[in-house]
């Protein structure tokens, strides 16, 4: 029984990881098609987000079942809370990725990132790759640096997205009423894939240091007591 | 024990509805102040969010610290569950009505509602709130007719979501790019609060059947008895 017990407990942590796995492939592609208007690549991220959605409420039933009949305590616990409350928010990462993609797709043949904003957009969606990949081995190793590193990249994805809106409310921007449409809902699309990334990283420390709410020193402390132990 | 049990489960509920009624309270205000510009009702639900947070995360602790230590099964654990999941989105619907009372800060003393799409926003406000009182009566009382009614209404707003991004992608809209962003966002916002009820909505049918994926029949059958005991 405890055998058993502790395999699900591992299958819980794998398919967490596998489904963070798979919002990088989708968060990669998504803003690839939509630097580079490829909307075949766009067309794989839209199908593939189904995916996620059916790995995520697959992995829910399980983390039920879990609780139900094996009524965890301690960290088992957490680990099974944890992931009932992390896969929404990777199921979130994938939407975000998909309307990026879709993005790109309506406005096919034409360039879905206005003018003007292409760099802007290129750091952002390459700041959200990253976010995804530290996200990703964050969920894997529980080393808590990279809840730092997710935390840092999210502030200059914030910064970004405020460069965006400057850009379009300045006096200078020129864009029709669709470009201006796109900018804003592409920027907060991008935005808000990395808020939940920061959203995830948190439950991780709450995983890790069993502190719900745990403070910069908590997280410091456990961080420099992984850190002695490397 | 069991005595305390049962105290800690309808403290659970009744926290949850207690959280669902300020979100009706902020949605009420923050679609009144969007509409008639009104900064102070915009300031009140600005400030009141940080309540809504705070106790959406003291309804996680409750209910980590009860799997814990009573190790509820059955119709219990799923009271449980359901409430850490659906704190999260209650919190959610609590940030987008935030989100819509800084619109109408921002733009202050102007009129946050662009031009000629005054009537579309009032009605998709209306439905907002209405969708959010039908949600906090739904997690009272379980009648699952109004987990029909969220879903009907959420189709109305998705509606004039469409409508509004057809009036500002078309030839005659002759709103500057401050007015598109607005509509942009606004429209948005709304449209993702009434997501967040449905999803809600989903989490009660769940806990009222017990199947996570209970489909239209499951829910018409349970309906069906609800009303027979009626």
């Amino acid at each position: 029984m405890r055998e058993v017990f502790h395999q699900s407990l591992e299958d819980v942590q794998s398919r967490l990881v596998e489904i963070a796995d798979l919002v990088v492939t989708a968060i990669d592609k998504a803003t690839r098609a939509f630097a580079g208007s490829d909307v075949a690549l766009a067309e794989e991220v839209i199908t593939d987000d189904a995916l996620i959605d059916e790995k995520a409420v697959a992995l829910d039933e399980l983390a039920i079942e879990i609780l139900a009949r094996q009524q965890p305590v301690a960290r088992d616990l957490r680990i099974v809370v944890t992931a009932l409350r992390v896969s929404a928010s990777l199921e979130r990462m994938g939407d975000m990725a998909e309307h990026i993609a879709q993005l790109s797709r309506y406005r096919f043949p034409e360039r879905a990132i206005p003018k003007g904003l292409k760099s802007t957009f290129v750091k952002m969606g390459e700041l959200d790759v990253a976010i995804a990949r530290d996200l990703s081995t964050l969920l894997r190793t529980e080393d808590l640096r990279l809840a730092d590193a997710i935390r840092n990249a999210d502030d200059d994805v914030d910064e970004l997205h405020a460069r965006v809106f400057e850009k379009v409310l300045s006096d200078k921007w020129k864009g029709e009423a669709e470009a201006t449409v796109d900018a804003t809902l592409a920027s907060r699309y991008h935005e808000r894939f990395a808020d939940h990334a920061v959203s995830v990283a948190k439950k991780v420390v709450y995983l890790a240091t069993g502190d719900w709410t745990a403070d910069t020193e908590t997280i410091e402390t456990v961080v420099a007591e992984q850190a002695a132990k490397d």
